[in-house]
């Protein structure tokens, strides 16, 4: 199965790339966009016979040991 | 509303970063993630009071003049 992991700065972070953005696409004219933030998206295959309790355990550990900096990031599994 | 827009590499282009987290991750004991590649994530918020025609082309539109590389990459949107 094909798993998607969004990783984004915690809210109370600031982030930059996301206001350079958003008066980037102001300056087009498109100025109903507000609060836009960039953070990282991770897809990655996981074996289809895992059952939903082995795959988030998996998925859970992967993030705290490698992929996301707990203390300025939170994450979000999709899929 | 809070809209997810995950942009990706398309298949056909390599996507090195994805590669050296699938090495790591193996490195640390996860062998059944693969197949990863790491794209981005842009958030942002759209007046609840948009229909979904007009969502969808406004972002269909500032992802075509500015988020998306329309070349190399592609992009799904959540929410």
């Amino acid at each position: 199965m094909r798993v998607k992991i969004l990783i984004r700065l915690k809210s109370q972070i600031l982030e930059p790339q996301g206001k350079v953005i958003e008066q980037s696409l102001n300056n087009l004219g498109f100025n109903e966009f507000n609060n836009i933030r960039q953070g990282k998206l991770i897809e990655l295959d996981l074996p289809d016979n895992l059952s939903k309790e082995e795959k988030d355990q998996k998925i859970d550990s992967a993030c705290k040991k490698l992929l996301v900096n707990d203390i300025i990031e939170e994450y979000e599994v999709l899929g």
